[in-house]
C-alpha cells in the first residue's frame, strides 16, 4: 500500500496542525466578533453548476466524481458524460448555491464567513496544493461601497492578528480595467482573453504580456499605447475622460474611507494592472500583498452576476479570501510559535496503576496539558525523544515535574 | 442550476454551524487538554488504498475521483479502472496511512485526534450523511489495556460536557466473540459472515438475524444453540471454558478501571452481543449508547493489523470515534443553546459614514458581536427580522442599544 499523502496534498503534524487550527481560529474569532456569521456547504457539488461558475482556468482543475452503479452502466453504455459530481474549486461557486437554496432563512444584507477545504487538479509545485483551505468572508445584497470598506478593514484586522508583518492593499475595478483597455484601442470582445494575459504580469513581466498578446494577433497599435500605460501606471485622477465616473469615485471612497481606519498599520494603494483571474467579478477586485512575502496573501471583489445564475434575478454580492496556505506557508518558515499555549508535560505511569495516574494528570490539566505514556522500558533515550516532540517536563504519575532543558 | 446541496449534504445555517463549531472545538479542547495531539490527513485517498482496507460494507460505498487527462484516456482505450482516487470513508484508514509515513517523527505511542469529514454514497435517509463529520481518538503503538481506559474515559469526559445526558458503555471483544461463536458449533470460515448477520441485531431482532443465518445456509444445530445465547446473553464470568482467559480478563480490567473513573457518571458494561461493523478490528470494541436516544453516539476498537497492511510490522492500534452528526443532531432537535457566547447586536448606518460607524461598532467588541447593517428603508419590518435571526438588541451607530425582545 502507499504510505505517501496523494499528490498535491499534505499530512500535517501534531504542531503543524496546532498551528493550522491557532490560525483559522483567530480568523474565525476576528470575523466573528466583527459580525460577520459562519456558514457551511459541502465540499461537492453538482457537476453541471460547477461547469456554469464562471470560475476562468479552474473549470479545467475541477476533480470529478464518477457516477455509480445503475448510473454509471447507462453512462457507459450510452456514450454519456461518467461523472456527476465534482470537487468545490473555491467557496464562491457554493455560497451562491447556498444564498440561492437558503434566503429565506437569512437575514440580508448576509454577512457570511467560510473556511473550509477546497480541491484543485493544479501541477503539483512549491505552494500549490491540491486540497487547501480558504477563509473568506462575503456580504450578500449590499452594493454600497462601505461594504468593500468593511471587508477590507475586517480582512486586514485578521491579518493584523497573525503575525506576517506589514503588507499593501491593491485595489482596482474591473469596470476601469476595461475602459483603459479599450481606451487604448482594443475591442470589447477581446478584453477577457487580455485580461488572462495581463493577470501574468507579475510571472513574465511586461515584455512577456507585450508578446504574449502579439501572439494573440491583436492591434499592433492598441498594443503600443497599452505599453505605454504599463510604462507609467494610471493614477486615479489621471482615468478622467477614459472612464464613467462611478467606478473612478467609487474606488476613491473605497481608499479615502479604509485610509482612515487603518491607523497607520497598513498601505490600500489603486493598481490598474490589478486583474485578479476569476471570470465572476464584475466591479471592484483587491488583493493583500505582503511587504515582505512576494505574492498575494488575501483576494477578492465584487461578483454582482454569479447570484443571479440560481435565481434569475441580480444580486449584488462582494468578497475577500484569505489565502490561508500561503499565510500558513510563510509562519512555519518562520519558525513562529503560538503565543500563551499550554505546557505539554509527559506523566509516565505503570499500566497496571493506570486509574490512579488518570487522577493525578487530572489534578494537572487546569495548567498543563499531560500526555499519560506507559513507562518505557529505556527512560533516558526516551525522554530525549519527548523533548524532541516539544514538551516542556516529564515526571512519574504523582511525583513533581521535571523540566527537559 | 440547481440550488439545493448534492444528495445526502447539507448547507448549515448559521445557527447550526455555530453548534458545529461550538461542539467540535469542545471536543477538541478535551482531548487536547488530555494530551492527544491533533494530525489531519486529505480528505482524498488513493485509491487502491482505500479498497485493501478492510472496511467491510464501506468499500461498497466509497466516491470514485476520476482520473484525468492522458491517464483517463489511457484507461478509456485500455480498458482499466477509470479512477485512481477515492473519498475517504473514515479517519482509521487514513490514520494508518498517516502513521506509516510519518512515524519517525512522532512521538511513541501516539495518541491522535482526527477531527474531518468523511464520506460514504449511502442511500440518503434521516439521520445517514453522505458527508459526515467525525471525531477520532486513536493511540498507535500501545497493546496495554490502560490504552483503552484511557481511551474510552477521555471520550466519556468529552460526551459528558456537550449536555446529551447520561450514557452506557458497551464492551466486548473480537476475540470471545469469535469463541462464542465457536463454541455454538459455527466453522471458523463462517464467523465473519455471521458476525455481519448478528450486528443488525439491532434492526431486525432476534428472529430476523436467526431467519438470515438460516438463510446462510449455516449448521442447524448451531443455530438453535446461538438462539440459546441471545435468550440468555452471556456474562463475562459465565465464559470460563469458553474463551481464552486473556481478552476476559483483558475486559475485566477495562470494565473496573472504567467503573472507578466515571465517578458515577456513566455505565460501563460487557455486552457479548456487540459487533462493530468494521472489518479491520481485531481485539476490544466498545460502543457509547445514550440513555435517552436510541442508536450509538460513539463507537470504536482495537485494529492491531491495519497499520501492518503499511509497514510490514505489526503495530497495536485502538481508537475510539464520536458519532459527531449523532449528537449534533440529538442537540438540534432539543433546542441546545450555547451556554456563554456574545450576545449579537446589529448597529445600522448610512453608507457614507462607515468610517465612523466601524470606529462605533470597535468600542462595543469587547462586549457584543456586533454586524454594521446598512440603515434599512423600513426599519420596523427590517427589525423585526433581526430580531427573528436571534440577535439581542440593535442601535443607530453611536447611539445607545435598544434591547428586542
Amino acid at each position: 500500500m502507499k504510505i505517501k499523502s496523494v499528490k498535491g496534498t499534505n499530512d500535517y503534524l501534531p504542531a503543524e496542525a496546532e498551528l493550522r487550527d491557532y490560525l483559522q481560529n483567530k480568523i474565525l474569532e476576528v470575523y466573528t466578533s466583527n459580525g460577520y456569521q459562519r456558514i457551511m456547504t459541502p465540499a461537492i457539488e453538482d457537476a453541471e453548476n460547477l461547469d456554469k461558475s464562471d470560475g476562468g482556468e479552474n473549470l479545467n482543475l475541477i476533480f470529478n466524481i464518477m457516477k455509480r452503479g445503475d448510473k454509471l452502466q447507462k453512462a457507459l453504455d450510452g456514450g454519456d458524460k461518467l461523472f456527476d459530481l465534482g470537487l468545490r474549486y473555491d467557496l464562491t461557486l457554493p455560497l451562491s448555491r447556498y444564498f440561492a437554496n437558503n434566503r429565506d432563512k437569512l437575514l440580508l444584507p448576509a454577512k457570511c464567513i467560510q473556511i473550509g477545504n477546497v480541491y484543485r487538479a493544479e501541477r503539483p509545485q512549491k505552494g500549490r496544493l491540491r486540497e487547501f483551505v480558504q477563509c473568506d468572508i462575503d456580504v450578500i445584497g449590499s452594493s454600497s461601497y462601505s461594504t468593500e470598506v468593511e471587508l477590507i478593514n475586517t480582512t486586514a484586522k485578521a491579518l493584523n492578528e497573525m503575525g506576517i508583518g506589514s503588507f499593501t492593499v491593491k485595489i482596482n475595478d474591473r469596470r476601469i480595467l476595461r475602459s483603459m483597455l479599450i481606451s487604448c484601442g482594443f475591442g470589447e470582445d477581446s478584453l477577457d482573453s487580455i485580461s488572462i494575459t495581463f493577470d501574468k504580469m507579475d510571472k513574465i513581466g511586461k515584455d512577456g504580456v507585450m508578446a504574449e498578446l502579439a501572439e494573440k494577433g491583436l492591434d499592433k497599435a492598441a498594443i503600443e499605447k497599452f505599453g505605454e500605460v504599463l510604462d507609467k501606471p494610471m493614477t486615479l485622477d489621471g482615468l478622467d475622460g477614459i472612464c464613467g465616473s462611478d467606478a473612478v469615485s467609487n474606488v476613491k471612497n473605497i481608499i479615502d474611507a479604509v485610509r482612515e481606519l487603518s491607523g497607520g498599520k497598513f498601505n490600500i494603494e489603486f493598481d490598474i494592472s490589478l486583474v485578479r483571474g476569476q471570470g465572476y467579478y464584475t466591479g471592484t477586485v483587491f488583493e493583500v500583498r505582503s511587504d515582505k512575502y512576494s505574492g498575494a496573501v488575501a483576494g477578492g471583489g465584487r461578483y454582482d452576476n454569479l447570484i443571479g445564475k440560481f435565481i434569475g434575478e441580480n444580486v449584488p454580492a462582494v468578497g475577500f479570501s484569505i489565502g490561508f496556505e500561503r499565510i500558513f506557508g510563510i509562519l512555519c518558515e518562520s519558525g513562529y510559535t503560538i503565543p500563551d499555549s499550554k505546557k505539554k508535560i509527559a506523566m509516565l505511569y505503570e499500566p497496571e496503576k493506570i486509574v490512579t495516574a488518570i487522577k493525578e494528570a487530572d489534578k494537572l490539566r487546569d495548567k498543563y496539558r499531560v500526555t499519560l505514556i506507559e513507562k518505557p522500558k529505556k527512560l533516558g533515550k526516551y525522554l530525549d525523544k519527548v523533548k524532541e516532540a516539544g514538551y516542556f517536563g516529564w515526571c512519574f504519575a504523582g511525583e513533581a515535574i521535571k523540566e527537559l532543558n
